[in-house]
């Protein structure tokens, strides 16, 4: 591991890339410190404004969300227990929800064992009451497998599929970069289909049967199909006639199909969500009880936004027996999963229920979170299409908007000549004027010559027309200088 | 990952084996079934004994050791940050470091955002006080990295250097099982070096030198070297003299040290621990400055016990620039450790000092807990050795007794007969007649034709003489069967 002997290292690891936490990320690490450094030492800002404004991440707590009280409560009951004699500072029913969970732990009350390997039975099968609430479907507590946020069982599952640089998986472009670092790490192949911007990023069925085909061609095996439903970064909601197209093509080619659903709850248009869950109720028999597919939820987004927890699960339909068992036998190597972050998916989807105590105050909490989200992918929405030459598709749902920079060719010519990449210089400029960190759109993937970033939709609302104007100033200052 | 596809799995994964949770233990979980069933039914309980005595894993919580009172009350308030107000309900140092640990979130006070990928400086900054105050040595908090406990830690270095069949792995025999499985998990090879059963389990350096060139020969690269100190299972705890040899074997092979030390508060015995840290600070510079070591460290182990919380750290010394780097975008792409996880680090390693309120209660919960374990691990070890048959070394440290069972030749004929494996099929027997659930030592690895089990020495104290009298017997009446 010496930096002489480089070839010491995995080059998969090498190869992968996360823009997520990339360049215009540490940028702004740097900058902050910059500031904070000026601060104490009384000189004068070199930057133009006092904070970063971190819209690089769906990280909603880091920008001021409230986490939920109900769950913050429960939590903290369960990890010392003697609160609960303090009966008049606690809802009645946030005191038995802890007492429940507390008996689950099946060891005289402590969060502190290792759970089942799957994660603790009593919360398993809260989740399947919650599936079948969601779909109408009867699932089997053995079928869901609690994980550190819905990224840790992602990439389970492709260390599973992937042992050769010729096993692809197939994922959309644009795509959350997790999907791409994870293929590489693990050393497989990317086999990418497209989203069309121009159809607010439906899926192209087109584009799909041909990036197989050409996988194919070139001697790569497909073992998996990452859908991501509501998009990130795009922000579409899929149509159920789409998802059953999906459905059929991954059947049809036996491919397991890998539904990540982490912002299912955050819907901002009129499409609503439906689980791939749900819709392959709705196929024939063959498909229905046949297509190998494994859906992914996390309390890190939803209004919830818990990232910080690392909770999550997946659920699997229709996978074989040995495969359950390797799965099982892989989630043991790790132990469990962090036992509060199982806590806070029993408390998304055990939430309370009309009649207790606790319902008003988290429907409001909830309902507020889910309001301030919507009108602040509105509110960007529309600042964005007035600026000349940028292009937004509305976000439908998840946590993002991906807007589209046409380039002006004086621009993409002197990247060209000092070997920039047009939208991470873009971003940068963006960064250092204006202290809001975005991530470009070729940390995603992009058709060529389009150039975009993704921004989370998280500023504080009070913070939110300061923003939009930073970002139109910038904007306009830029198109100025290259037109 | 249909059943007649068995190919489309990743060999690599199905190879993989995890016998902490394997074959002894899912049987224990299914005779547990059993048991509630009958009693549910109001039948007859068809074994001998009411519950299983879980030995097979170091998860002391479920073993009813208490949680410290300081760690939960501090990661209770900094999730409900309103219990601040009831003054009188807390010592003031436990609302002090709660405020502390709040405010270093740099987001309002919530513990539910994603942290810096590394965890959260002021964490790693009071990680680097404690190795300061371990090891007399400055540690850069850049060279912490806070993980999901550190079975985390390990497969991501692993995962880091393993790209190849014929890269190697140097693990003791015995070893703990996440190694195995996780070499075969990323594709590499295993090599195996010998723990000296008589010599209290110390390194064999002839063994480890044969390793070495047995695995040059077949053309093995070596990676990296694992040692487990204190010893898992088998509890001996090396003397600084051996380290040192150690330390000078990586550094002249150009070997990376993996120094697994989640033990380290665990000492029963006369040897003090030393961390590889500590020890490579008495070497000459060249190897001081040369040497590739990374340390781990678990929140799950010591007196804490905290496995549900799955915290923990690694420590990298003389790792370079791009190395670094590298590991730093691996944890980027899985985002951060658990934030509560991270907060257990933080209170191990910043606990109450002499003359904080919560001291005294802080050392007195210690003190019971290592001094129940202490006596627990010696009448344990007593009674083993007790049994005709059975030689144990005494644990020097960590949380095993890993004794040896001559095993007569009836039982080994009968065994090939029907195709058994010898200490699977005695843990087997004595989990059926007595609840005890061990795990065989061909888990762990053994010399040829010697057969052992690792029991951990977790039942709570009441409890143990109960459990012993039940090991005696049941290895009495094995004894007569086969004589």
């Amino acid at each position: 591991m010496q930096t002489n002997k480089r070839h010491t290292l995995n080059p998969n690891i090498i190869a992968a890339r996360y823009a997520v936490r990339g360049k215009t990320f540490l940028k702004a690490q740097e900058i902050k410190k910059e500031i904070d450094s000026s601060k104490e030492k009384g000189e004068k800002n070199p930057y133009p404004f006092d904070e970063i404004v971190y819209c690089n991440i769906g990280n909603p707590q880091m920008c001021n969300q409230k986490p939920l009280t109900y769950l913050r409560q429960v939590i903290s009951l369960c990890e010392d227990p003697s609160l609960m004699e303090l009966t008049d500072r606690y809802p009645k029913d946030v005191i038995k929800h802890a007492q429940e969970l507390i008996d689950a732990m099946g060891c005289e009350g402590t969060t502190g064992a290792y759970t089942h390997s799957k994660g603790l039975l009593y919360i398993r099968k809260n989740v399947c009451k919650y599936l079948k609430q969601r779909d109408g479907v009867e699932v089997n507590p053995d079928d869901i497998f609690l994980t550190d946020g819905a990224s840790t069982g992602i990439k389970m599952i492709l260390n599973m599929v992937i042992s050769h640089h010729l096993h692809g998986i197939m994922i959309p472009i644009p795509q959350y970069p997790l999907y791409s670092a994870a293929i590489s790490q693990f050393g497989g192949s990317q086999v990418e289909y497209y989203l069309n911007e121009d159809n607010n990023w439906e899926i192209d069925m087109d584009s799909v049967e041909k990036a197989l085909s050409d996988a194919l061609y070139n001697g790569i095996s497909i073992k998996a199909f990452v859908v991501i439903n509501p998009g990130n970064p795009t922000g579409q909601v899929m149509t159920v006639d789409n998802m059953k197209k999906i459905i059929e093509f991954c059947f049809k080619n036996n491919i397991i199909l890998l539904a990540d659903e982490v912002y299912q709850e955050n819907i901002w248009g009129d499409v609503p969500f439906n689980s791939f869950r749900k819709v392959l109720e709705m196929m024939p028999e063959e498909i229905r009880t046949g297509l190998h597919l494994i859906s992914f939820f996390s309390v890190s987004k939803g209004f919830y936004g818990e990232c910080g927890k690392r909770g999550g699960f997946f659920e699997i339909t229709n996978i074989g027996k040995f495969e359950k068992t390797q799965m099982y036998k892989l989630a043991s190597i790790n132990l469990c999963s962090n036992v509060v972050g199982q806590e806070a998916v029993e408390l998304i989807c055990n939430r309370p229920k009309p009649g207790d105590e606790s319902y008003e105050l988290f429907e409001k909490e909830k309902n507020q979170i889910l309001g301030e989200l919507k009108l602040k992918a509105n509110i960007i929405y529309e600042a964005l299409n007035k600026c000349e030459g940028i292009h937004c598709n509305p976000a439908m749902g998840a946590l993002y908007l991906f807007p589209r920079i046409d380039m002006p060719q004086k621009f993409l010519d002197e990247c060209t000549k000092k070997n920039l990449i047009p939208d991470e210089e873009y971003c940068l400029r963006m960064l250092k004027k204006t202290g809001i960190c975005v991530v470009p759109g070729c940390g995603f993937g992009q058709l060529d010559n389009t150039y975009h970033y993704r921004i989370a939709i998280l500023p504080p609302l009070e913070q939110i027309q300061k923003t939009i104007s930073f970002i139109q100033n910038f904007h306009n200052e830029f198109m100025k200088e290259y037109k």
